[in-house]
């Protein structure tokens, strides 16, 4: 279930390797060990309109928000989004440096009562490990 | 008010066609009963960097999240989503065959309190009906 | 934490200047008075596919949804929104006057307990304002 969604203004594009960023995140979720690896779906938008703080184009700014389902209690979910959060803090820390930037991490959690899914990707993995 | 926001990893883009897909949960909305034609608004926005799973980057995924007003019990909401999710999904039938792919379909509801709208498409659908 | 997130259909984007859009909805932000300057972050998503209302590919919409933090009760909520919304409509006047189109916006609140940020533009913009 874990979906991770990050926009970003697109001025830190040429300073940040978004695939990077995505990959990142997601080893990130896997070793929280809270998370069934095959529902882990990172993904990044980029985005070309933007207008931060005082409208100075020259800053920038990266938000991640994870839907994710219930089931998890609080403690659980605080460590796994500080683990998460420490990994990409500390990868952007170069962009901290050397520009004005804003980060940011919010959970979200899905109505299990309205929530539907399929999903070929955990059989695949559980075949993978069997054979591999 | 319904809001459907699709999210999809760029590498299904070869093998979906998303105009059709929107259009398809647009159709299944309708079909539904319980939304005003005029208020159904659906999109897809393509991701160009993911990382899914244990980060093959042959996996997909689509992700759809539907926000919607307050005023309708849950069995009105899950059936609704249900016969939507069953549209879609069979709609992908193929990606899952060819593909490891992850499906999903979660609902938000909006809160009324906090909610601005104008629109003069429902009464552009009334005058066509009129004159039909 | 403000954020303010617009999607919006494709065939508006020849119509509606989108930078002086995302601009507009940071500038009455920062009017309310609610906000922290450094904290504002608008951003725009163009969404190439959509299917809206009764599927003529004519409609067009735009959907922003404001994700902010805890603290702040309801009726400086509403008062912030309307102040935003009502710029935001005004601006659209020609879009409403010349085709059929749908404008929404809405507000979730991020759950304060699993909310992280790192922030570097809240001080710069002290500075500035020290050496202005």
């Amino acid at each position: 279930m874990p979906h991770f969604t990050i926009e970003y203004s697109a001025n830190i594009d040429k300073r940040v390797d978004m695939a990077a960023v995505v990959e990142l995140v997601r080893k990130a979720a896997v070793e929280t060990g809270i998370f069934p690896v095959g529902g882990i779906r990172v993904r990044a938008i980029k985005c070309e309109h933007y207008a931060i703080a005082d409208g100075n184009p020259q800053l920038g700014f990266l938000s991640m928000v994870l839907r994710l389902g219930e089931g998890r209690d609080l403690p659980a979910r605080q460590k796994a989004g500080e683990h998460i959060f420490k990994a990409l803090s500390t990868h952007l820390d170069p962009v901290f440096a050397n520009s004005k930037f804003a980060l940011s991490f919010d959970m979200q959690i899905n109505d299990k009562e309205t929530s539907w899914k399929r999903n070929n990707i955990h059989e695949a993995l559980k075949v993978e490990a069997a054979h591999g």
